[in-house]
């Protein structure tokens, strides 16, 4: 917008800037950050951008100085997907409302915010490259043992208390309305909860040997079809608790000493046992791929006993740290007996079970793939841990109710990779 | 407010009215109506006004011209309660909003709106004087042959109709945000789901010789308490559909030939089974109130018939239009399948059968009352009817996921009464 002010006799031109929003390119991110004197000092002048991200939602820039090497992350909502998609910019807000939320919970567990801007749709903040993407360490057979411990922390601190248990029902009520996040939760219920399961739609097609068992036993199954049914109508239904909506590998950032959770941009008030059920989902992708890759190898070997321990370790912690804190926060009279809280955990425990087999199902035959099984070169192991995983999935939603200790986990991984194995023999 | 303009050299004074809000008398409801032109002709100016609420939310007027005898209703709803409790006037519009959406979908089943105010928080309605409130034609015994059929296709099409599985998930969080009631919740939290069930909590006492059940037995039942824990979870988490909010028989207005629904400012989305629950509990009232009053005479017994009959009716023909409309009317493919609608209508009749358990308790042991039994003299027979409701109440609450038929209501029913007769010999 150019404003033009007439002063004396002169005519001066004011340009206000970034007062209705455009999607920047690297130029017009630098310029934004000059504009707008984010986090770089004067001395800092030789700024160079590059678009980095790799999701399908949005624009994500890592803003570089020559001199100092100084870095910072720039990620702009625009009004339509990379794929064209038109889209509303509300998760954006929402994104950030979530981040500050959580930087107050676990200060050490998510990004630096440095600046929101609601016109531009676009959060200024720490670039985190001193950790390394977990899908990619994982990738690499990386193993980190806080890791469950950490990630149950930040369950506990940024979600479960979120629980109108705690919060009371009054206040929970404004926030459901606050966070309602309409287009992201449009997408979890299409991409996750309704496509793979709809007869000859998985658009990105698995490796053809699977596609008899597919189209005629998975996509048949009518008791696996009402369980996630079921599972479906809890997502849109049940506004337990505020969720971080897409919590998986690929959202966190992790190195040796610590990790910092990112993009909650699907945040909404949904089963806790999703968000749980997609962290457990995407450990096993990495477990699955070194079991095909590379069965026999101790190195394998012993990543896929960590997973396992993990998987394992977030079940037992999640258990122990939920039963203690709904013991020592809960705020309603009625909800302070043993009784209760058990109940409400083993609901928790066969959501986690549930939603974990869906995020697996949609990951195999959905059209949001994952690297750790999409970049497996040969056609036969990867249309093994095609198997072993849909067969996983389909258990955990099946026999949610039955999964409720840790061990069942290591128990179906190793019924659905006999299963699997046998069958494609 | 008073705008003074200068026109020429002469001041006018303009008084513009209504432009904030403030809770009108009787006088001020007349020069309201007069103000705005509503509802009468200019010919009909002898107007009188008479406050006839008596419920605790609002002020409600009859506004009569008493030359064409022709009246109209003015609800309006103040900052305070009438109890001088501070509450938010949010329920008025949503009120509003309710009564022109179900006047869309059952237009002989609720008043007609003339007027709504956002400003003075009021609207102008039909007089439904040519009808009897239901609770009071209960207490005189009469019967509606009609009623269960009407209330049920008056749940089946303003409540069930609101599913997401018939509007659609993104339609359904954009009006769950729209409809979020926090002040009439937490009403419904407090005083239906909560205090009921604290210890010595009872505000309004009941018979003297029924507080050692209610202090050693009822509030010290950990199974009750645990259900009616996870029934209030229901209410609090579940969005399952737009509630009526309200749906006792004092908020039906009945003859012979029809009957018309008001009041619907608690309205919010919840489970389906809370509404159901109130309507079966509201007549168990009438009917334990005939039974204790009056068990032999033959006018009794028949009224006592209609009313198990009635109530078994509202279960059967909701089973049957239930399972119709789903099958006739949703739109996600997952969700087309016999087993689906079966599971979910079990759920909702179960939730029926526990919140008409909770309803009951409220109105026994809890500070909103229903005249049904307090108005029962003899203190012998008030006890006998709250011992049995309680009974009946805890029965229904505890053994909700067997009580799916419409002859476990009538046997529930009758085990209470046998119960609490034997007890209080």
């Amino acid at each position: 917008m150019i404003l033009i002010i007439e002063l004396f006799d002169r005519k001066l031109e004011v340009k206000i800037m970034y007062t209705s929003h455009f999607k920047m390119n690297e130029q017009e991110v630098i310029d934004y950050l000059k504009a707008k004197q984010l986090f770089f000092t004067a001395q800092e002048n030789k700024l160079i951008a590059k678009e980095i991200g790799d999701g399908n939602m949005n624009y994500v820039y890592r803003v570089t100085d020559q001199g100092s090497g100084r870095s910072v992350i720039v990620k702009q909502a625009d009004k339509y997907t990379r794929s064209s998609r038109k889209i509303g910019q509300k998760r954006n807000k929402i994104e950030f409302e979530l981040l500050r939320f959580e930087a107050e919970k676990c200060p050490d567990m998510v990004p630096q915010i440095f600046h929101y801007d609601e016109i531009m749709t676009c959060i200024v903040m720490e670039d985190l490259k001193a950790y390394q993407n977990m899908r990619f360490a994982l990738m690499e057979e990386k193993s980190f043992p806080f890791f469950s411990q950490k990630i149950v922390e930040f369950i506990i601190k940024t979600i479960v208390s979120t629980m109108d248990s705690f919060v009371g029902p009054m206040f929970k009520r404004k926030q459901v309305q606050k966070y309602t996040n309409v287009d992201a939760c449009d997408i979890t219920e299409r991409l996750v909860l309704t496509n793979p399961y709809r007869e000859k739609y998985a658009q990105a097609p698995i490796e053809e040997v699977n596609l008899p068992y597919l189209y005629n036993h998975f996509q048949m199954d009518q008791q696996l079809l009402l369980e996630a049914a079921k599972l479906k109508y809890k997502f849109k239904n049940e506004t337990q608790a505020l969720l971080h909506g897409d919590l998986h590998s690929g959202s966190i950032f992790i190195n040796q000493t610590g990790m910092k959770i990112i993009d909650p941009e699907f945040a909404c008030y949904a089963p806790i046992g999703y968000d749980i059920g997609n962290v457990i989902a995407n450990l096993f992708f990495a477990h699955i791929r070194s079991y095909v890759l590379n069965p026999g190898s101790e190195q394998s070997k012993y990543f896929r006993q960590w997973i396992e321990n993990t998987v394992m370790g977030i079940i037992t912690d999640f258990t122990k740290k939920f039963l203690l804190y709904f013991q020592e926060n809960v705020t309603d009279a009625m909800e302070k007996s043993q009784d209760y809280r058990q109940w409400l955990l083993h609901l928790i425990l066969e959501d986690t079970a549930g939603y974990a087999g869906l995020e697996i199902n949609r990951r195999i035959i959905g059209i949001a793939k994952v690297k750790d099984i999409e970049s497996i070169q040969d056609k036969n192991q990867k249309a093994l841990a095609e198997r072993i995983l849909l067969m996983l999935g389909r258990n955990l939603i099946v026999n949610r109710t039955q999964i409720k200790a840790a061990e069942n986990y290591t128990a179906a991984l190793a019924e659905a990779c006999a299963l699997a194995e046998r069958e494609m023999k």
